[in-house]
């Protein structure tokens, strides 16, 4: 069954009034309010910028574009149009990371002096992925970029990354690093540390903490059990859940509510075309800062 | 909106085909495999019954009743009819405890000396229902007088239980207690530990362990989120899963998904009546230990 | 080097004053204040009433003695002499029980309902010390059964225990267990449980909860260090730490330093004669609950 | 008491044969093997040199001197002298770091990539010593370079370093800064992270986690105790052991038997004057680095 067949059946089984192979076919439902976009993202700019000339809103998977321009084209088209654009940063949406920036915004922790953030793949992409993924920092990243600017509620003002290749020197041959350790610089000089690798044999690493004046809150990873065995050789647990989308689930299902929430209650949208710029510009700046091993100001990008 | 409006919206809603307030008329529809028990406790034997007669397979919440000789009835008209019943013990398909399972039947923790089960509820149900509950041990120890069962897959030949009322008097008054500890013994000597409480502040409380030869096998509590606010006074967490329906959600729907499987393939049902029997005679025994202050053995009910 | 040679090599090292062999020429010492008696169990009661009768206090290694007529004769000698005993149940004096009691009598858990302790022992002593050691309740759970009341407050009335052979066929030809499950019932109708074994592959299991009507308190085992090891089978960590030895070394310097502070400020002593006799009498009604498979009250010992 | 009648009456407790002000009339002592220097910082140097010329092996506490040059001038007389110099980084006898530097090199994590480490102090020292500690990254940060070293086993090659005035401005108008972020690049570009904070109000943190192409091993803090309180509004714990006297009893002990080890069977000593000078000069880069905003080379020292 190839992709089309296996959509249509899908189709089916949800009895999904239209289906249609073609985006524009689809934009002309007169009774269509939203639009979910989740296509190759060398097609999210130009599918956008259609379905908001349309009058329809958009949920669009990040990233928006590769090129800044293109991204900052298609935002002034969402602008003139008057539709609603939100962007796909899931991770907003989980339980976990709610939870820090609940107690964060809540001043439990008083002013938030230290964000570290652990975000580690079970494994890397195929290397045609990697060659048009944009690298590490707008693909991988990039989430972790828009979580420091969610939990701490403040703008980057500088970015310093480090990068290797550890994991698979195929990476470093299709140009990209598969290893970061990057160094972001908020407005009033507090600062987030954030670790990426393309493999922890272990699974999923989705960690973070936050440290101000007034004491830390952390999150661990998710399990699949809580199960621990007491052997002659140790103590054992299970592996965390081994990747997005087992950990992530819960985020997917409230970030789609979210949206749909949005639109029906004509409410704020909760990830703006605007947090989607402001990610994509640290990512730039990381890259560049690797490349050039200094510190690089976001108003350099 | 009453219940039966209610029902009819929901069935509306999800395009259920025919909607009636009457469970022959139900059983009368041809296509129709299986029904699934949900009414109060005191229907269940009769609708178990009557649909075994009708050919349908059951899923039945517990108990299927609280009279043995008329669960004894009950069985052997199922047994007559072919047709397959399925008990809801959903606690057998949650993954700390099939983890659990797994593990103890594997061997890691060699031969079974001693469970331990944790079991407190985050409060009690109202007196009217606690005076029609069958009491403690059949309402609430029930569940963990089968995961007894489940965990060690031997049979329980004694039991002795110590009762108090230390939640709510009331509770005392409608001829129940509150608070309970039991021992079971099983046939090879091994034996197994069960609290019981109506009551925790904290939330449901569902831990159990399995020491052996060879180790031990344990789980924890299930939470809502991972969070740790380190503070000036101490370290704090979030309360566990508040009740049943958070805690076991995927125990129901994995449970309904076994049921759904073994009657699709002609399988084996994974939770049997026989299984329910052996659970109330553990419970009865538990029963008649506390007001005789004697271990009862299971064979004496 | 014999263990007179060692102990002298000891004394030397230590600037020890007066060595001898002989317990009844040390008792001559006319500026000796105190004693700690650590012979042979069965060496306790007579020197205990030697040193009482010659004024010496006296810190003595549970038990006092296996007979309760003998322990009884003992107290009434301590009685006459008006000197100090303290009895060695050291757990008192461990960071984490000391932290449990605490919070008990702060009120922190309400009115407590059922406490639950686990104590397993990595590996069984010598089967010629188990046929000395009057059994595992006098042996080993006594401590358990000490905590017990430590912990409540409250003095046991009532004892169920269930016994298995699991460890050692040649513990039960000494005519002796090795497994134990005991039920305590407090005067108030509140309930223990104590799980018992001697041996766990892990290492020395010593853990306790105590549930009541404003929450709960536990504690978990110690461990020597905090390292956890993910890799690609899952999540690993350090064995508890090994035995009394090592898990108990603070509360036996905090136990002699209570005893020396006894002596010096002449102040009440923590562990009395009456604390060896009541967990006694406790271990006791587990032997003869075992034995006649029936719950024993504590007034019938 | 003043601190001479307080150290006099310290050495009669413990029968010091020789007491003395004078740190040459100590040196006179022909039976003296070896001396503990614990004096002010502005001290050691000349100390340890005048040690050295008399023969004496020495322990001194870090940082031999804040002048780099200083330091060389008195590692050339310690080997001129032949005698043995050990440095007071304790942290390396910590059961926890050693469990995770065994790990490390015996291979379990395999090639190392990324490591971390949180170090942060439950509040900072008075202005008065803040003013001759010679900065963060000498005084505090200084053990977090050593124990990257010591766990990588590999040389560091550049540094950069963020800085920030967040705990105390006074901290600040003396010259210093209470809060850092810290990227370390070693020679085979392997990264490390570590955070410092003057103030963490819940206690002393003291983290550190490897990871690497076959896992990850990291360490958390140590608790005074293993109690876990569950009350109607979540789950508490005691906070962390507050400062260094408590957290690393251990290692102190640990450090002083290794020195007088490596004295007596003339072996390795475990830290040497290098390991001091390494870390100098990390620490140097780090605070040329947080003033001229770059990245700097350790060559650059």
């Amino acid at each position: 069954m190839d992709v089309i067949e296996e959509s249509k059946s899908f189709a089916d089984q949800f009895q999904v009034p239209t289906f249609t192979e073609d985006f524009d076919d689809m934009l002309k439902i007169s009774d269509l309010d939203a639009v979910v976009i989740c296509s190759p993202t060398d097609t999210h700019a130009e599918y956008t910028m259609r379905a908001a000339r349309a009058g329809k809103h958009i949920f669009c998977e990040k990233p928006l574009d590769l090129s800044i321009h293109r991204v900052k084209e298609v935002l002034d088209v969402i602008n003139e149009s008057g539709v609603k654009l939100m962007i796909g940063f899931n991770r907003r949406f989980d339980p976990n990371f709610l939870k820090v920036r609940e107690s964060v915004h809540a001043g439990n922790i008083g002013e938030a002096h230290i964000l570290k953030i652990t975000s580690r793949d079970p494994g890397p992409p195929p290397i045609s992925y990697i060659k048009v993924s944009g690298g590490i920092f707008m693909d991988q990243a990039i989430h972790d970029f828009d979580m420091a600017r969610y939990i701490m509620g403040k703008e980057v003002v500088e970015v310093f990354s480090k990068g290797a290749v550890k994991v698979d020197q195929a990476i470093g041959k299709a140009g990209d690093i598969d290893t970061a350790l990057t160094t972001l610089t908020f407005e009033d000089g507090s600062m987030a540390n954030i670790d990426n690798s393309r493999k922890a044999v272990y699974g999923y690493d989705q960690r973070l903490e936050v440290f101000g004046s007034g004491g830390m809150v952390k999150i661990e990873n998710n399990y699949p059990d809580t199960h621990q065995f007491y052997g002659s050789k140790g103590v054992h647990g299970s592996l965390p859940l081994h990747f997005f989308l087992e950990r992530y689930t819960k985020s997917y299902i409230n970030e789609m509510a979210a949206f749909l929430n949005a639109i029906q209650n004509n409410s704020e949208i909760p990830v703006t075309g605007s947090d989607a710029l402001s990610a994509m510009k640290i990512a730039l700046a990381a890259k560049k800062s690797v490349i050039e091993n200094r510190p690089v100001a976001i108003e350099e990008i």
